[in-house]
């Protein structure tokens, strides 16, 4: 048996020159599996997936009548995703769960923007072999009290034609957007994610903190998109060595359960009027607002020919509503938030 | 008297130096009023402010019970604007006639992005005077088988340091939305407006039609808008003279009222069912997406610093809708109008 394979090996030399990177972890997967020694790229693609799997599961114990709507594709030249989906539940108006394998070949004109982050990028090839796996969570609760959340986090590697790992990095974040602020939520969930964050580098959480609050700003409202979280993106071996990074975002990736359902639970079923309702719908037009208009997420996604724009849009909520001039009352709910979407706080 | 005035005027020179383009054109609108004689900009503006509130009028009697609100600003350093909108009413969930004049400088780096369209833009200098005068109108009915409609005409000037004219532009379009398509509305609003555009050139309609379905389309969406209209931009001297350019645009706007009121007055009361209310939601999402993704007026607009967000983001729709992974019935009339936002229709 053993002396077959490498006789097919050596007498097959094109057909295994031809395979892909995609097509030789595919082989990689099916043969050997995923373990510690396994490139990066297989281990995150494993965990993201097997992740999405139990979130899942965790979101559909709230709500036993209502049953996630699963889509997969595959992309052309390898990798593909999916799409795990729940809309018109009691529990969330929209809740959205996504995975995507890309494999792919960046341009001169891309290799040189990325290269301001990423020396270690060769500027003089012509185009590069890439690697991005990553998964995203939009969840817009039914009930107004109940706060809306989101999580995204990534790995980026470039390869050399055998598939051998060039430059590297990792992004994502979480924040939290609710209708109606309650501190012990919003307390709750900065202290989950700045324990995830301690156990690796007390600066994270700090920086991070900062970071999101930039990032999820809307400058043309003068106001932040929620009340934060964290962010990060290009994290690579001039931050800490790739191990390190990966096992960060497996625990920033596990605290998000615990940072969200003692949230949902508590908030699901509270009474509400028609008036915090439309307040509510309000804020998810605001929420467009930031996707479309100023996430670079979504700008880059929509902007990828083949892109699957069903999966880059679930971030949407199923409802939105624009007033024209809408004033918050005096010493409102409303004007609470307000007040803190002008001005940060820092929760723990 | 007329020895004090002129008094006034040779004893006070540095004031009158002083005195912005802004200044003097309120002067002259003061002492002298608009006539055939007077600079573009000022003709401009008085016609789309007297036209605005002929729409504002005629939009009225369509719901007597309902009436526009009007906010009017003014802009620190010369020019203002008048927001009327209506929400919420009986016949439309969101109205809006918008008419707004600028005053400002232009600095060197939007020059020479303008000199692309107008050479005879001075690219030497640091910095030029400019003007602009806009009226926009988007009004999204109740009745889901009444057609969203937009228009948005505007002149465009910049001026020596004492006010004369250097290069100008005339600039606009409008366009239809429907969620149910009615063909003889499509028929009636195209040929409404090709008979303006044929007064002047028979050429303008086939060529600001093209340029309108290119415009209004949604590439990640790989459809347009709407069943479109008409679309120019930057014509000047190059396309005719001012007066006629000015005349064009004239009847253009005039041709508004006419092209739209008689489709609003045959299906605002048309009955609908709870499922076309859902349908004209998903259609007004993908109309939210058009002018937050791609509409080069509203994000220039919402770029613009000390801009009236709440003005720009008025053509949004009262409520939008994303459901995940829609589909159109085949056979339906969703899945008609579908068809011909992928492939536009010639009208007329």
């Amino acid at each position: 048996l053993c002396g077959s394979i490498v006789y097919s090996m050596f007498t097959e030399p094109l057909q295994l020159e031809a395979a892909s990177i995609a097509e030789r972890d595919t082989l990689a997967k099916r043969e050997s599996g995923i373990n510690l020694t396994s490139p990066m790229r297989l281990r995150m693609e494993s965990f993201i997936k097997a992740l999405q799997q139990e979130i899942v599961v965790a979101l559909e114990t709230l709500d036993p009548s209502q049953r996630f709507r699963i889509d997969t594709w595959t992309r052309p030249n390898g990798g593909g995703g999916i799409s795990c989906v729940l809309q018109g539940g009691k529990v969330f108006e929209k809740a959205g769960v996504n995975t995507s394998i890309v494999y792919g070949t960046l341009p001169r004109p891309a290799i040189a923007k990325m290269r301001v982050n990423h020396k270690a990028l060769d500027p003089d090839v012509e185009s590069i072999e890439f690697f991005a796996a990553g998964i995203s969570c939009v969840l817009h609760p039914q009930n107004p009290n109940a706060p809306t959340v989101h999580f995204n986090y990534r790995y980026f590697e470039t390869m050399d034609a055998q598939g051998n790992c060039n430059a590297w990095w990792f992004g994502g974040g979480t924040d939290l957007t609710p209708s109606y602020l309650f501190d012990e939520d919003a307390i709750h969930f900065h202290r989950t994610i700045k324990e995830a964050c301690d156990k690796h580098d007390r600066d994270y959480y700090p920086r991070f903190k900062k970071w999101c609050d930039k990032y999820f700003y809307i400058p043309h409202r003068g106001e932040s998109r929620g009340i934060g979280g964290i962010f990060f993106d290009d994290l690579d071996e001039e931050e800490k060595d790739q191990e390190q990074l990966f096992s960060f975002v497996k625990d920033c990736l596990t605290a998000f359960l615990p940072s969200y359902m003692p949230l949902i639970q508590k908030r699901k079923d509270m009474p509400f009027t028609e008036k915090e309702k439309e307040w509510q719908q309000l804020r998810r037009g605001r929420y467009v607002e930031f996707n479309l208009v100023h996430d670079r997420g979504t700008s880059f996604g929509l902007n990828t020919p083949g892109a699957r724009v069903e999966s880059i849009l679930m971030s949407l909520p199923l409802t939105a509503r624009w007033i024209y001039m809408h004033d918050a009352d005096r010493g409102s709910r409303e004007e609470r938030l307000l007040n803190v979407l002008k001005e940060p706080v820092e929760w723990v």
